[in-house]
């Protein structure tokens, strides 16, 4: 994984680049996320996060034990099987389904320069029909009133 | 589908109106948000959606095979079918859990004046009880760098 | 359920407390998150609301009849049943999950200093590993062209 460069000061853009190594996959990019932070100077504000992306997602969960994430995997696989009935030709119907289920979007506060996350939260990427490199768009956004 | 008129300026407030004609369907909204983010004037922020039913949503997915709106929406009736033992009485409680699910909410980056989706993404409205008339409302924000 | 005390002006930050009392449970918090609003002093922005909780979420659906809260409750459960064969050895993969799909964060305009929700819409915050006390992030910010 490697981050992109943006602009700092109370906007800024950036990407975080995820190399996936299974069909189903939620990979923690909360150290890329953390870095482009980092690099926005912005000390209060907002971090949005969107995957470009129509079989895949991003959500915020456990990071500390990692069975939580394959849990996840395999929960959306069995509700939405991969290869069952669908009218999409290309095989990974059930990925976009999938997608919408978790969504391309996920927001996070940032404050004292750093993602307000709660003490047990990371930020993952979910591959649905990987492995795939893929990418996150990054935009921080400082406060109006900082 | 009609667009709001709204503020150009650095905030910009519209509404895309939708009529649907079946009971679950996807439909695809992306030209009536560009024509919102055109109307705003705004080339770097951020665009919101935001649904103001309860048994509809708002999702990113692929806009290329008009197959894959489908299988969303079936796969979709199939883990949450109506009529199947709901306490909620209008018959319409699978509606609401559809919704809850997809969210009612959805958030894309503006750059160049243009919507930043990915390749192969579109913005679908998300009926869940149609046929109706909908609403969604849209709020683009400029970047405060800009 | 009470209301932090944040900074009013042209960003606003507070929290709202949440008391649950049974393991699936979405218990509403519209009133509160008004009061955040009013608090902020603005009148045209975005609401942002964030759980810092793994196995919890926020969604926004009707608040008019209490059956539909539980028909969410009942239908995540049917879903993702608690205790089926999860490798999360707390007991509580299920919530995980269920977190997973309605997401821990949303997202409301706000219009004339109030929450700009359709007729039938409430917040809810969304208990998957109950009883717990909970919080609630509240961020508001005022529209840049305010």
């Amino acid at each position: 994984m490697k981050q992109g460069i943006g602009r700092a000061g109370r906007a800024y853009a950036g990407e975080v680049s995820v190399r996936t190594s299974r069909r189903s996959e939620l990979v923690e990019i909360t150290a890329e996320v953390e870095k482009a932070v980092a690099a926005s100077s912005i000390t209060e504000g907002v971090c949005y996060l969107f995957v470009p992306h129509t079989t895949a997602g991003v959500i915020v969960n456990e990071n500390d034990d990692p069975a939580v994430a394959r849990d996840i995997e395999k929960t959306l696989d069995r509700l939405v099987p991969c290869g069952a009935g669908y009218e999409h030709l290309e095989g990974n119907a059930d990925a976009h389904v999938k997608s919408s289920l978790v969504g391309v979007s996920a927001m996070v506060f940032v404050e004292r320069g750093r993602l307000a996350l709660g003490r047990w939260q990371g930020v993952f990427f979910c591959e649905f029909d990987g492995p795939r490199d893929r990418r996150v768009r990054v935009k921080i956004l400082a406060d109006p009133s900082e």
